[in-house]
């Protein structure tokens, strides 16, 4: 399963009084990071969008092993969970660099949608550049 | 099932593009429920703190149904799902006031800890303040 | 001179490991300021928007006396310092409730601009709402 | 007077419903700025401050030229502007990648305290550290 990864350094600004990053700038993080794994699929969240496709979130999780710290250096993965004919799903996991200790594990899942917010089939295009991250019995269209 | 209300406008700073409320932002509106759902009961958040107890979250989770958008007054409902030995859980519902469509639903769950974050039984005082909103079948201590 | 003022709760999310309000969040409190002061003149940030006016911020600054802490509840005070023909300037003063001791002052500056950000001309009626906030001699129209 | 800089990616989170970065949001680029300048003078942030020295902003300033948008690669320079025997003072600006059209330019004042925020004089190794970045008629202490 091919997993995508991109850093980010803990600022003041992403902690809290525990000096800790507040719980929900993880999903902000979790952003980051799928669209990081867009971009190397050759496709950005912007060129979806000028196709008048977007993924709002429909659902989103996650559980916190360990914080992370003001400075920490964070390495945030990403990977396909799955694609179906109308919405898509993320994992992600987040370790400081240079250490397999996980700090969070979550997931978000997206509809493909119009600009007026209805549900419509995943571009083809899109679909195509991701499918061969999934393994076969795992393809949802 | 006793629920804990607050309310939120919606500014500039909590949307994204798309003119509705990013989707990070509602575990602000989540904290906000919960710390004025504390008040309510008598105790704050604060003076928790000051008997060394603190509430990580442990787990969160939110459905988006339908999207907030720019200033729109938010009703954030809260309440208690759980309390046990050592966690709690809070469930939230998002509405605009005077509407009755929800707009997200979520929860979070928090281990009782120690400044050394090791988990901790909760305090009496806590157990007591809140064990009344839970239906008898359900007090988990 | 008259002045316009709304409260906000310090939550975690708004906080740094020092526990006092990190010094961006203020610009938030500042907007919600300027929209609430709007609403009380009788017209909304979202109605001026729908005339084809954008108010987009040109020049910020803040002076930070003395810091909020987590759970203050803040008094966030907004006045009218000059409108003019294609700009307006706010003052803002934050507050402990029901405390004389100035936590942080500032202020924004903002162009009136059409939706190519093309400065234009305030609209009258927004002049009209605005102008008996000031003294006579500082009408700048 | 030489320039440090570091990257930042604009994702959904920072932007507002004009597809631009909300304006608060800057400030957090200006402390990523600050943050990587320490670093790459061979000092972080969490090092003073394990010297028990903090330098909370006393003052901060933005002017805003042009937008960032979504998905800009924005380049943010920071410079130190002087150093003095209790405060500190850093200026920014910001560009898209490989553009020389400036999008913000501010600055942050900090003072040097201790842990009780009492003004303290800069640590020596501070001082040294940076008083190279002036030109000499420039050094304040």
């Amino acid at each position: 399963m091919k997993t995508f990864t991109t850093e980010h350094r803990v600022i003041y600004g992403d902690t809290d009084p525990f000096n800790v990053v507040y719980y929900a700038n993880y999903f902000d993080f979790f952003e980051r990071g799928r669209t990081e794994m867009f971009r190397e699929l050759g496709v950005t969240y912007k060129e979806v969008s000028s196709m008048g496709v977007y993924l709002p979130v429909s659902e989103t999780y996650c559980k916190y092993h360990k914080p992370a710290q003001y400075d920490d250096l964070l390495v945030i993965e990403t990977r396909l969970a799955y694609v179906k004919r109308v919405s898509i799903k993320f994992e992600y996991r987040i370790y400081v660099k240079n250490s397999d200790e996980l700090l969070v594990a979550g997931y978000t899942v997206h509809g493909f949608v119009n600009k007026d917010r209805k549900l419509v089939r995943v571009p083809e295009d899109i679909y195509n550049r991701v499918k061969d991250l999934l393994p076969l019995e795992e393809e949802g269209k």
